[in-house]
């Protein structure tokens, strides 16, 4: 596809959001569930945070779609994640998984396995993790990483994400300066986005639920992710132009993500699409 | 009484607030507890969190109100709920439920139904909550509702509340466009507010912790559901007037209810009494 | 140290964030996470909530320092902070503890002395949590406090301050409209900060976890708790300034941390100290 094709895909998936308004099942972080949720209805979502095992799943049973997010783990939580894929599994619901801080925590890793063998449609998370959930996956040592911020460029995972995404079949995002997604087959590249937005907590996470609400309304989660990696980070770039450190970054990224509309994806979304040779 | 004095008593309810910063025990859910605290602190409440089985039961006696919302239950939570309620009413502090998404699972209905039981002077919730609840509590089939989002009109729900009214012997507020109260006899009309409210996550959380601080500095819950609905509505009106999207409106939410006046209530506020024939 | 250099040392420490980004593991309350994070990142530290029993003692051998925090205590998350600190004295990463409402519930009341005998190298509260801590320590009876609130000045504190940094080997810092930090030696005080920002919630405890990221980067708790309280003061002052209400104030604070610079620190800081007699 040429790049306004692309762009054009992008406010596609943008206005079916708004219009069928998917419910987007979280099981998220203590940090970040305030942000998310916002950000998902900013996008024309409707969120719901359902993590109990008594609830979470029922719950998937009738959300459009499914978020895993594994900061702030417990036994409990975990348990709800587990109710949660089953049942989405069951209902055909798609899902997510994002694995924060992966590799630097044993106890997470292995809720990170468990819940990689029950394929999910998509997985994002930055450099470090996705190296050392593709090193866990091939049962290679473990990366040390400092887990929760992004050690290692994007591109250095790029190898670490192509294997990932072949072996565990789902798309795979690396996010980072220019974000990185794959199916194993093909690789796009999203340039949007802002260097001041690492220092807004919990974007990471964002980017992921709102992955998560593209694939209740784009099939491929390929294209799901693409679009929703460009939906945020072009939503930080302008949220950057008015802001004057991650205080206002944060509030200015809702109301950008609440503005955004096509002419402005189809001026300013960078992204692009690279088959493999 | 006339539209002056209806909002005049909401000033005066206000200078109440600021005057005695009631502590307003709260047992809510993990996606509001952040903006919820804010909002108590900005009509000039002093919030409390405290939500353990082992610290909830001795709190509800020296809170001078307590708000119980039924957001991302879990068994612990509930445990504390129970306590919490007993504590309440043992002392004689006025509490109000928030029965969110209740209809859409089975676990949070019943613990819904328990509280529901241990008579709560107040209860909001948007038209399906309300629904949902009358549905239950008359051991009728639920309304299969999705729970979250509002999907039926306030309007719809006005029978619904005043069921709930008068079988509860709690204050039924139904949020909408036009938010709706009523003890089963007269029923309470606010019209402030705005349609971009709906997009920050938790405001009807943050209406139902507002109605619990009037709780405990205006004896009438009747009034005090009124009057919380109308700082609320009103807040989220004015802020609206100088936000870009929701990100601005819930920062600017915050604003205005810490600078609402006497002056604007009297100017803007919208509340009417109709009596029942 | 005569005032300019005291400032140039709070400068000295905030250049030392930025360039090492220490790892700051925090156990804290639901209603904080965010925005502690945010102010942490805001600051150029690197927050991570690890709280899980399973987690957190792993997780605080790898930190530079850890913050434990007792708001909405539960018995999980007491046990996660007890194999926090066990970790931490055992791999020599500092810590501080915030005893949020000690003194009014026994539970926490218990969890807080148990903290103290594992020796953090500072302890953050309000007045009335400090005279309710010191008061537990010495075995007298607490002080009935509200807990959540400074119901005493921090003038009143004073003592019980140099008392509780005697007996529990921490350098104590109590907050209000001058902080005071001692060490039972020294007495410190910070006389920047906003009369506004005990409206915006959980002010105290990103006080607390911005003292826990200058002890990872200066070794004298003494010193970092008194820049730490130095940064939030003037970063809560610069942000008054552009505030509107408390809505905006946190929005702004966050910038203002990030924007903090050595030219504002000279020309604004105003910390004292007094050699006790």
């Amino acid at each position: 596809m040429t790049r306004p094709s692309l762009a054009a895909a992008v406010a596609d998936t943008l206005d079916r959001l708004r219009e069928r308004c998917p419910l987007v099942h979280s099981i998220t972080n203590l940090v970040v569930t305030n942000s998310t949720a916002n950000a998902l209805l900013a996008v024309g979502a409707s969120p719901a945070m359902v993590e109990s095992a008594e609830e979470a799943g029922p719950f998937a049973r009738i959300a459009d779609a499914l978020v895993i997010n594994l900061g702030t783990m417990t036994p409990d939580r975990a348990r709800g994640m587990q109710t949660a894929y089953a049942s989405a599994r069951e209902a055909g619901t798609p899902w997510i998984l994002d694995p924060v801080a992966v590799g630097a925590l044993e106890y997470r890793s292995g809720v990170a396995l468990d819940l990689l063998a029950h394929r999910p449609q998509a997985i994002r998370g930055n450099a470090s993790e996705i190296l050392a959930l593709d090193a866990l996956c091939a049962a290679e040592q473990a990366v040390a990483g400092r887990g929760v911020d992004a050690a290692h460029a994007a591109g250095m995972a790029r190898n670490a994400a192509l294997r990932l995404a072949r072996r565990s079949g789902a798309v795979v995002t690396v996010s980072g300066a220019v974000d990185l997604v794959t199916d194993g087959r093909e690789v796009g590249e999203v340039a949007n986005g802002h260097p001041m937005m690492p220092r807004v907590t919990g974007l990471g996470c964002t980017a992921t639920a709102i992955i998560g609400a593209c694939l209740a309304v784009e099939p491929d989660p390929f294209l799901a992710s693409l679009h929703g990696m460009t939906l945020i980070g072009l939503g930080g770039e302008l949220a950057a132009e008015r802001a004057r450190g991650p205080g206002s970054l944060q509030v200015e990224l809702l109301d950008a993500l609440y503005r955004l509309d096509r002419p402005t994806l189809l001026a300013r979304a960078r992204l692009e699409l690279h088959p493999l040779a």
